[in-house]
């Protein structure tokens, strides 16, 4: 018999990160594969008070269906931030309340994707997006990511060559890899979209979690015609409420209404009013800066055992804010070869090569450093640490 | 320029009830057109008192990223619960959550729909299946349905000619008409698919709000393998959580786990602990008790005005639960026509065309019973009666 399946559902990628997480449920193991904001940060006390309040206050109204679009005051306080924070003009009508971010990958695709149609996405780049786009058939086009952002002359010629309809970036604190563009690269990105129907998503999920350097300019104000901003409560409030939210020019934002309407009416209504209540209550800024600080210092602590621990050979990334860096071994050294080594040893990681298109061996890691403390940091560094070495003595 | 949008996202019907209720929040309308609960009915106090208790005892636990496939002890409670009303066994390996029910529609087809794939849907119809189905570019095939159930013969044809991949059905107090189909329509039905590898979807968010008759036989017990069910706590204990659920064979949830992922990762999990600890401290047997006696009433009181106040050339249909009920018109008149005049005496209900594929004028329209109180509805239907007086004398 035939599959009775769609062709599409057969092309999504299975998430390795999934497989990976339920390796690592062994209590003794320390993971750094995870992609978890740290749960000693969540305002527990904060959002309970925020539900009693909207119950109280608003019993009957929190808990009724609501619109597509999302609720008008909350996508007014994303708006006064795009303002205060960025200096963005951002009108309340191009902005989306989604179930987390990831649903505005899914509702671009929709909206935007035919078969066959033309992806740029970055290499190493967030397997959620590959997963999402996959799923309406698009044909990716990879351009290398480095420390300075990305490399120009091969964004030129998937430009000239491709007219891509997306490309997919998250240019503050990548996923996997936590690097950033330059303001000097993303003037040239822009340089290469200006005119073009081509959308740049910027995926920011991790934009407020700096602890380090100086903000970056957002491509909303270098290309606003052509800039998608995707936006997440997950890593700044908490994640299980699947808030994000998109911004996206007129036409566009539209069109996404419409197919968010057809995918599931709206985003939960009662955690949108439990958030705005949360965010009028609360000094988020204040509640930011204690997550970056706890942040920075996990960073710094793995960076210091990395150094401590790690052969010379290996390279790693120095991420200026969010959750992740990146390992490189030496050419032709595998990374999934190091995850058996290393998970003998109790310690995890994600391998590189779910990161990128059509990749099965790659010498490239991630190491999570949000949601480890800097005592269990050391331990596990030294342990992966020992595993490099075991490896490249191999 | 060409259009930059894909081409499915240009089938996509937009919803006309959208645009009705836009006109009916002028608060002197009253309004038969929502699809609402009644918000009096909203366990407030147990709902805050379930977010206190989860925030108490499991604050971190519950605000964290959790698993696609929702949570465990609630998937349990859902398998329970069809154990003990319907006989039905649903491991719940086989129940995914969902942000409602109608992202169980999206998700089928995104799993399972290439362009131009038959759907079997019912005439009148969900406008929300044909929303989510038209996102995957299927090529509808309407059969009528009665107050017996579905058109056999109709569907006979259908499933000869065209081996649908779908059957999309709301067998109980169907949206938009109130039908619910007999259990001999059920057995035809079933005979119909069995050995076939179309899916039948029963859609039964209204299944446990029956205040008169007796309960059908799921057709997930006339043929297992072939039935996908569609569950929700949206009419049964509050809307905005969004939290639905689907119930599919081993092979069909496999992939629509895949597809949840690449979607939106996971449903709200907060909200899913805050249901599952309502469900465990509440009798929502009582609740829904509570529920179907209002909503009863509020039937009785709508069609005890319509006798009163309809010309008798307009008939009407007698759930026996649910939400809605329809009423017909005589043939060649326009209930769009009648809306023009209601709607200047500030009585507002859905005309039946969007219920339809490709019919524009229609003389069907849906009333809905379940948001508005007895003397509300007195007056309302009397507003309407006067209305179709006015029309079929014009």
């Amino acid at each position: 018999m035939d599959s009775p399946f769609s062709d599409r559902i057969a092309d999504v990628p299975e998430s390795f990160i999934r497989e990976i997480l339920k390796v690592a449920v062994d209590p003794t193991i320390i993971s750094f594969a995870g992609g978890l904001p740290s749960r000693d940060l969540f305002p527990v006390e904060g959002i309970k008070n925020a539900c009693s309040k909207v119950l109280d206050e608003h019993g009957q109204d929190v808990l009724q269906y609501s619109n597509t679009e999302g609720y008008e005051a909350l996508r007014q306080l994303i708006s006064d931030r795009y303002r205060d924070k960025q200096g963005l003009d951002v009108p309340i009508k191009n902005i989306l309340i989604t179930n987390g971010s990831q649903q505005g990958l899914d509702l671009l695709g929709k909206t935007l994707l035919n078969e066959g149609d033309d992806v740029v996405i970055e290499e190493p780049g967030y397997l959620g997006a590959i997963q999402a786009f996959s799923v309406y058939r698009a044909r990716f086009n990879s351009v290398p990511v480095s420390e300075e952002g990305l490399d120009i002359e091969r964004l030129k010629g998937v430009m000239l060559s491709r007219k891509p309809k997306l490309l997919y970036t998250v240019p503050n604190f990548q996923n996997p890899s936590g690097i950033s563009y330059s303001e000097e690269n993303r003037i040239a990105v822009a340089e290469e979209l200006k005119g073009t129907s081509t959308f740049l998503v910027q995926d920011d999920p991790y934009g407020d979690l700096r602890f380090a350097g100086v903000e970056k300019t957002s491509f909303k104000k270098l290309i606003p015609d052509n800039t998608v901003v995707l936006g997440s409560f997950s890593k700044i409030v908490v994640p299980s409420f699947r808030l994000g939210w998109i911004v996206a020019p007129d036409a566009l934002i539209e069109k996404m209404v419409i197919a968010k309407q057809a995918a599931d009416l709206h985003t939960n209504y009662f955690s949108q009013r439990v958030i705005h209540q949360f965010l009028l209550d609360n000094d988020i800024d204040s509640h930011i800066a204690d997550i970056t600080e706890v942040y920075g210092r996990q960073r710094a602590a793995m960076i210091k055992a990395i150094e401590a621990h790690f052969p010379k050979e290996v390279t790693i990334t120095h991420p200026e804010g969010g959750m992740f860096l990146w390992g490189m071994l030496p050419d032709g050294i595998s990374s999934m070869k190091l995850f058996d080594i290393a998970i003998k040893d109790k310690v995890a990681f994600v391998p590189g090569h779910p990161f990128y298109v059509n990749r099965d061996e790659v010498n490239t890691f991630r190491l999570n450093f949000s949601s480890v403390d800097e005592a269990t940091i050391e331990t596990g560094i030294a342990r992966l640490g020992r595993a490099i070495t075991q490896l490249l003595a191999g």
